[in-house]
């Protein structure tokens, strides 16, 4: 089947807001599958290693996909002072437990993914990123994340939405009752992290998200990262601290180089630069964040 | 015309590396070309503004042009103590000028561009950027970059080499000679910033340019930024110093605040921000990289 399939030129791609396209060559497909609440694809591509699709959408490629994972994990890691408990919501191809389990301090990862699709399509065809979850400190829950942070009565030092869009089956992780749930479930001073969107194409998503958040979170930032495989490049993630907890003020570079971990994006130089945001991104978010720019909470990249 | 393009399913795309395309969606063809030295195409886009390409492959879009112009010219112009005189080798779009003459100081800026075609089409075309190239500082000389430095007597404080990819008529500027010749038409303190391809994708490339800069130049750096329209959304400049100028030592974030300019991007924090590479880019690059991180050169962004 892979030799015939070599014979067609074989795309798969991406359609973004009826302007753009993104299309990868494929070697070969996987895994499909329509799930309860997607569509689940898993194909081989020319150059991007092997890709994760839900609802045709990009998640994950191989290639890339350390960014992504580094940046959601690490950059609270290194700023709570010793988290051992954490909950991700979503995050189903184990990348982000991946990172997370790579802090020895960690006893205790929850993933929560609402689709058993994601997990079996990762677990058979994405190892790289899946076989974390065969760790003994992890405990798969396929339920829905909404309804477990309602009714749950665990505490997390750190919460990391890793989501997909608002659309579809992750809409609900963007909305206030959700945060209400996540931030009574936090300790004291835990941290919450989440998927938020393109600056480029989505500043009017970012703002109202990050509006949300700032009424429940005392301190709250944004960082970006790159992404090869969604459109536009620059991609965020919100900072939320229960406490009082800064992602710069309160970083100490010098716990990244004891940690020994050898990052292939990550490091403390990019950790404080990913809240240096464009000017544009910074102006129309400014009325919400109290951390990454001066006042209390100060960047050192922003002097 | 324009009624009956948007009754097509009109796209416009390339390819990259055989593995990957990107498509926008056009309302309506510009202007078309065979010049002399390429293919020149300017399309009004449905998401994008109107957008540049040359041989099929995107050179900027309106809608994230100020991005790329303002990195290229603003970060060495807040390090460079008083620029005066400014030579921009490609770039005849004019986007590149357009940011330079926001400094007061600049006297004269020449733009030395080799195809009259690319020109044309963006004064005709793209005024977002072109029209700078009407200002009386600004002389448009349609030559050979290469040729230009080669027989020139004239000393500048800043060379932007705002360049395509190493392949087609851009070839020779990222050559050794080409660089011989840069160096010298230098001030003693001058520094020269190049456009310097993709992390991801063109590693190796950067590596090797890296390299043969600094064979020729005391000071190197390599700083990134983000990019809607090129693959990948990450790409880099190199910034060379003739003396001792290192871009993140030698800034001071305090110009920029006092210069009044609203920027839609750069910022004194992205400035520092965009010399903290990813691991896998500077463990690659250190080897010649003396700017931007630790040592006399040193970056307040990598404590």
């Amino acid at each position: 089947m892979s030799a015939e399939d070599r014979t067609l030129d074989l795309w798969v791609g991406e359609q973004f807001q009826d302007t753009l396209q993104m299309r990868f060559r494929v070697r070969r497909t996987l895994y499909g599958a329509e799930s309860e609440f997607q569509r689940i694809d898993v194909v081989e591509t020319e150059g991007h290693g092997r890709m994760l699709f839900n609802d045709g959408k990009a998640m994950l490629s191989e290639r890339d996909e350390f960014v992504y994972h580094e940046m959601i994990a690490h950059v609270p890691l290194f700023v709570l002072p010793a988290a051992r408990r954490v909950l991700v919501i979503g995050g189903g191809d184990g990348g982000t437990v991946r990172e997370v389990l790579r802090h020895p301090g960690i006893e205790y990862v929850r993933l929560v993914e609402i689709d058993a699709a994601v997990v079996e399509a990762c677990r058979r065809h994405i190892p790289l990123t899946a076989a974390a979850l065969d760790d003994p400190r992890v405990e798969v829950a396929l339920e829905d994340g909404v309804a477990y942070v309602a009714r749950t009565k665990e505490r997390y030092d750190l919460v990391l939405v890793d989501s997909t869009d608002p659309i579809g089956p992750a809409a609900p992780l963007f909305g206030g009752m959700f945060y209400d749930d996540v931030r009574r479930l936090l300790t004291d001073d835990g941290v919450v992290v989440s998927q938020a969107e393109s600056p480029f194409y989505e500043l009017e998503t970012q703002a109202a998200f990050v509006a949300l958040l700032r009424e429940r979170f005392a301190r709250l930032a944004v960082y970006n990262y790159t992404n090869l495989t969604y459109p536009g490049g620059l991609w965020s993630f919100t900072f939320a601290s229960r406490g009082e907890l800064c992602p710069t003020a309160d970083f100490d570079p010098r716990r990244v180089a004891a940690s020994g971990i050898d990052f292939r994006y990550y490091s403390a130089a990019v950790h404080l630069a990913a809240f240096a945001l464009p000017r544009f991104q910074e102006r129309r978010l400014a009325p919400w964040l109290t951390a990454g720019k001066e006042g209390p909470c100060k960047s050192p990249a922003a002097p």
